[in-house]
């Protein structure tokens, strides 16, 4: 089987470095970025074509374009005549519909693994992250096959896979962005917050690794704290004046989240 | 040395089994809650009394009231007439001052520990967690064995404590809220939106775990990913008209906590 990896990023790095693991490596890599994609490629036995130096994408198997957001069109399109029309070319995006890639291929696909990825991150292992997956053909005779390939890939990497359509797949990615996206703003706003008074944001971190070490023993629901929850508005009004004065920037975030805790507290 | 307990919550839970584990018990556990109370005391090596049972309170050292912040005055009124006038009298509050002691006692301080407790959680370790101190006396000959001996019984659960004042221990309060109470209001609508696509909120520990992990190599500055913090207006644009039709509760969250992240972002 052949295949290819267009992107060299965070998550691309981390897809290349979980599949050679288990054995399967990418014929070519993909990319604008020279040395990364020369380093991904000698680290993991494959080879490195700088992006738009497509014609080698003869006779692929499956394609995996691992770019961001806006750029997964203009790279379909790019690719799209180079390609064996039996190819299978997937996006890992949790926005993008694969409609955008069908415009220009029969067999498309997404391969949306629910993860933040960092390449200084060496520990992360993929047996635990869910991966969401969606196929849709032109040749509907070609369906189950592909899904099966692209599924024999997955299972590789982790135990939880997911068939997930489109319109399902981009509510799950804004759960993501308010559980990690917003919540890692609220961290550096506490960081923030923090530096203001000479504390580092380390005295935070026990605090947090707490908090989602209760999440395995309770939802979120159960596991709310805080003077919002306990409809303390004595303490919540004093804290929202304080940042009015203090950091106006986050008095109508600290205002907007306490009321969405406990809509029942009454703010000036 | 005498020390006496009022409260039998999550903290007081975990303050008796930290101090136990180093051989400092509470002579007495006071609360409200008979059950909890007599379960705390047998187990730790205390005696039990029925909150507002306070005439067993004198000659005591030291008095942790371990209350709900509403509760913390109300309580020191009760205890100020049965109280020796040396004792140090401290709560575990972040956001209630100490002058709320100071109209009934002599020493009065805060113990103040940065982190999330719940009785449930058998894991927790005091190691790691930053403990914030505050002493004020009325005699100024007294402050400083007033705060070696309160410092003495901190540095026995941990390495990290730190001296702060009132008015800046409210804002390390803020810090948390931010930081840990409403991001778990946020895992909360994560697990919400995952539920109305029948995902159970679990898929979202490893992204979490990750996320946290990933502070420990990065400020939370640096590690903010999403299509707000990289001005990908379209995606953010197209989430937020979703929830308004789907979430609309959530839809204003998305729009002054992607903007708060990115205040170039273009929202109609």
């Amino acid at each position: 089987m052949k295949i290819g990896l267009i992107g060299t990023g965070n998550l691309a790095f981390h897809l290349v470095r979980g599949l050679f693991k288990h054995d399967i490596t990418f014929q070519t890599i993909f990319g604008r970025n020279t040395i990364e994609g020369e380093l991904l490629a000698r680290k993991f036995n494959s080879t490195y074509e700088i992006d738009y130096n497509f014609e080698t994408l003869c006779n692929f198997d499956l394609i995996i374009i691992a770019v961001s957001d806006s750029a997964i069109e203009l790279v379909a399109k790019q690719i799209s005549s180079f390609l064996n029309s039996n190819t299978l070319v997937v996006h890992t995006s949790g926005s993008v519909p694969i409609s955008v890639l069908a415009s220009y291929f029969k067999n498309v696909g997404s391969f949306y693994p629910f993860q933040t990825f960092t390449k200084l991150d060496k520990s992360l292992s993929w047996r635990d992250i869910s991966i969401f997956l969606n196929v849709e053909t032109k040749e509907t005779t070609n369906l189950a096959s592909q899904k099966k390939y692209l599924l024999s890939i997955a299972s590789t990497l982790s135990e939880k896979i997911f068939w997930l359509k489109d319109e399902d797949r981009i509510f799950l990615h804004i759960a993501a962005i308010f559980a990690h996206n917003f919540s890692n703003n609220f961290w550096r706003i506490g960081s923030e917050i923090l530096k203001s008074k000479n504390l580092d944001f380390s005295v935070l971190l026990p605090l947090l690794k707490q908090a989602i070490l209760k999440l395995e023993i309770m939802p979120p629901q159960q596991a709310q704290t805080g003077p919002a929850i306990r409809g303390d508005n004595a303490v919540v009004e004093k804290h929202y004046q304080l940042l009015q004065q203090n950091f106006p920037d986050y008095a109508e975030l600290y205002k907007i989240n306490s009321l969405s805790i406990n809509k029942d507290l009454d703010l000036t």
